[in-house]
């Protein structure tokens, strides 16, 4: 076969590993939006059989030997998006092909197992019911490490899962110099005497006002709903099948339409990016989104750096009082922005601030770092945990449900993937800095509503450039530099000095 | 292998077939309901890839061996689910192994082509433009019935396709007979002095309170909203991917709600069969529904039989009245169910009504038969069908585009299609007239609002049957009659000459 024939081989094969992906999302997003309850064992199923029809395709024999065949030319004979496909496919291969399958059924089985196991105990507030399956996932995620990237540390490889070619050596200063930062300017916070009224935030917003607010916003910064949907789903999400199906998701509650709105900004913000990608290669790995830290700057890109910005408030505060004329009357732009720019430390991730969420998210980095290097054992995790909850944020949370076993991923063996949503909020603010010397009229283009030059800035510096870099390169390229928490640092300073009168 | 595990063996692929094939009825939902409009060139890739997936499976060698293993053993072997689950195994798998793969290529690029074809001869009103490709699907569907069903003459292998046992010779008759029944019939109603008001029924109805209403009357008629959803869609149809889950559609029309009410009530029809499938062996061919003609008989049998009875305008008018209650002021439930049950012959087969729609098939029937048998051909069929209107319903439709163009049946090559509906009609009669005998309070129990009488004898004489007997057979054991029309003829002659006053 020649080269030509075997990258057409190896295209068709990619191709249609991607369609069959694309109806697995598709599932995923019903499951998640649509799905009548009484349906769940049948769509377990469902899945099941297309994952195995996946898995076949992604470890076919022919595949494997169609790469072999191409990893032997020289790399002169392939332009970089095709270098990019070969090297994404082989990745994948090995990684499906490299552990043992009875890993693969360990992982598998233990992970279901493990998913209930965490629900009851949480529900029960009861972590050594809960602490067995973890001890389980974390010898099985190191063995799956051994394997999977054999030159890396265990957690490194986790870390890698998720945020490739990123260390414990790059991530542990980074995040030292946020705590000695963030611990001290936040207790700073806690001092002050001046607190921004959100009394107003309270009340009652009707969900149809949330409703069509969201979706007027979510479409002027540029979603594009002819190629992509908003629906309601109980935790906010963005899926679909391809960039031209991408579907975001929000919940409302009566009494809060901050969440509601900044929920759905942050996942338009994901949106923007899928809907952005680059248009040759579609369906191909060279076009798809390059990382979970990379996603979530996207995410957090829009959410925070434009929307919780001044020109932002400044701008829609007077279509956001219209809505809601009876809970915004008296009130103005600069005390809408403070009240949303306000700093809680409290028990919950999901629920935190930008300022707090940091350390929230550095917790639980050390523990799993100390899990893997054995320096923490499973036993001991609710009074570390609550050690370090008191230590950084100056709370302890009253059982093990608003602590330890409050977020899921551990039960889904997901070790490693903590860092990325900081490491997404550290390339979000460099991203923004690059893009005001790129482009100076961006404050007052928000101001304005004019958000196209932002969107179109981020499809060509970021969305359309798919693959072709790892996180480390992107960064380097969009911004010439590498990771630098210190413009986040500054950003959360800056911001939160103000609002809260400080200096 | 030994018996017992041949056919554990043949179990577990036709369940993965049955998984996948659900992965599929989500996609087609999907894609009539919530995909969004940019995303149709990814969805057919995403729909072409699964499908290529499924045949694989449908054809592997491996499910022949295994299929021919289990033929050799003796038929007391099985018990009668088993066997079912065998023969249905062996009929899929003859039909997607027997035709030639040229044909089988070459009717899926002519279905595809042919489509784009009659779109534009319907948008055009030029029947010229769509007589090549129908003549080719013609020479195609007859090439294919030599190959599927040798023993049957080309026409009746298409019927078999729809209605498996079902051959012209039974048809022919039964149609012939309704024709010199209902043709005079119909005569004598446009001919009569008394025509019921239905003014009434023009108005402007809210769609929400049509949703409320369709929603409230498909519950208490017994369809199971958590094992189902009910949402809108272009054409109304009932979907979905398991017993468990299974997905009904209507479509609104602010200024008539009838419209939108009775097909929903239809498709609720088609819900309660798939819904009521036997508990065994759900994910094996026995369960599945029968034919085309039974899943009509069972929306035809909620829709007419039911909701456009007396007892059931009896037990609803207030109810519908007080959704609409400016439009219904001053009316009853004798006056809602006589203009509900009128009859206006015209010139479209999906708009007609009960006593003029088996004409609209008859004609399609004999069209087919004539083409089939070489005593019609293609280039005359626009005369053909508007002598026969004039001849059947005394209209003569003004286009090709409201004549001959109307269906995208022959579009997709679906000849013997059109039958089933109109046999539908006939088994609902039978079957109403047996349930009457059976229990007699049914009457009354409409009237009251107690439909779980009627929905329990559905289950347990036809939806639990799945695939255990022909449509003839099922028919003979739940009426103890074989196809018979008087029944059907009776019922529209009885409540029509009431309503228009004949006699």
């Amino acid at each position: 076969m020649t080269i030509n024939k075997s990258y057409q081989n190896l295209v068709s094969k990619l191709e249609e590993i991607s369609y069959l992906n694309g109806v697995m999302c598709t599932l995923g997003w019903d499951q998640e939006v649509v799905m009548p309850s009484g349906a769940s064992e049948a769509r377990a199923q469902q899945i099941s059989a297309l994952a195995g029809v996946i898995h076949e395709r992604m470890t076919d024999t022919q595949l494997g030997e169609c790469l072999f065949a191409l990893q032997e030319e020289d790399d002169s004979a392939f332009n970089a998006s095709q270098r990019c496909n070969i090297n994404e496919a082989q990745r994948d291969f090995d990684l499906e092909t490299k552990i043992p399958k009875q890993l693969v059924m360990d992982m598998a089985a233990l992970g279901s197992r493990s998913h209930i196991s965490w629900v009851k105990a949480r529900e029960d507030n009861k972590f050594s019911d809960f602490a067995p399956v973890l001890k389980q996932f974390l010898e099985l995620k190191k063995n799956w490490a051994q394997y999977a990237f054999p030159d890396l540390s265990p957690y490194d490889a986790n870390i890698d899962n998720f945020e490739r070619g990123t260390t414990m050596a790059e991530i542990t200063p980074v995040f030292d110099y946020m705590k000695t930062e963030l611990i001290p300017f936040i207790q700073s916070i806690k001092e002050s005497t001046y607190h921004p009224d959100v009394s107003f935030l309270k009340g009652k917003f009707p969900v149809t006002k949330q409703e069509s607010l969201g979706r007027r916003i979510s479409q002027d910064i540029g979603f594009d709903f002819d190629r992509g949907r908003m629906d309601v789903s109980v935790h906010p999400f963005c899926g679909g099948s391809h960039p031209t199906d991408v579907r975001i998701t929000t919940r409302y509650k009566e009494d809060n339409f901050i969440e509601s709105l900044y929920a759905l900004i942050h996942e338009t913000g994901h949106g923007l990016y899928e809907q952005g990608r680059m248009l040759e290669g579609r369906d191909l790995p060279v076009s798809q989104s390059l990382t979970m830290g990379i996603h979530e700057s996207q995410s957090l890109f829009w959410e925070r750096m434009i929307a919780q910005s001044k020109f932002f408030c400044s701008h829609y505060f007077e279509t956001i009082s219209a809505s809601f004329p009876d809970n915004l009357r008296g009130q103005s732009d600069e005390l809408f922005y403070q009240a949303i720019n306000t700093c809680q430390p409290g028990f919950i991730r999901v629920e935190a601030d930008e300022l707090t969420y940091p350390l929230h998210v550095i917790l639980r980095y050390e523990i799993e770092k100390g899990l893997f290097d054995g320096s923490m054992v499973v036993n001991d995790l609710p009074e570390i945990w609550n050690e370090m909850m008191m230590k950084y944020l100056g709370v302890k949370p009253p059982t093990d449900t608003l602590g330890v076993l409050q977020d899921s991923h551990w039960s889904g063996g997901a070790f490693g993937y903590f860092p990325s949503y900081t490491l997404g909020a550290i390339y979000a603010c460099q991203f923004y800095g690059t893009m005001i010397s790129d482009l100076p009229d961006t404050e007052n283009n928000i101001e304005k509503g004019n958000f196209a030059p932002i969107k179109s800035w981020l499809n060509e510096k970021i969305h359309s450039q798919g693959r072709l870099y790892t996180p480390q390169q992107l960064l380097q390229r969009v911004t010439g530099e590498a990771l630098n928490p210190n413009y986040f640092i500054e950003y959360l300073k800056n911001k939160y000095r103000a609002v809260y009168r400080l200096n």
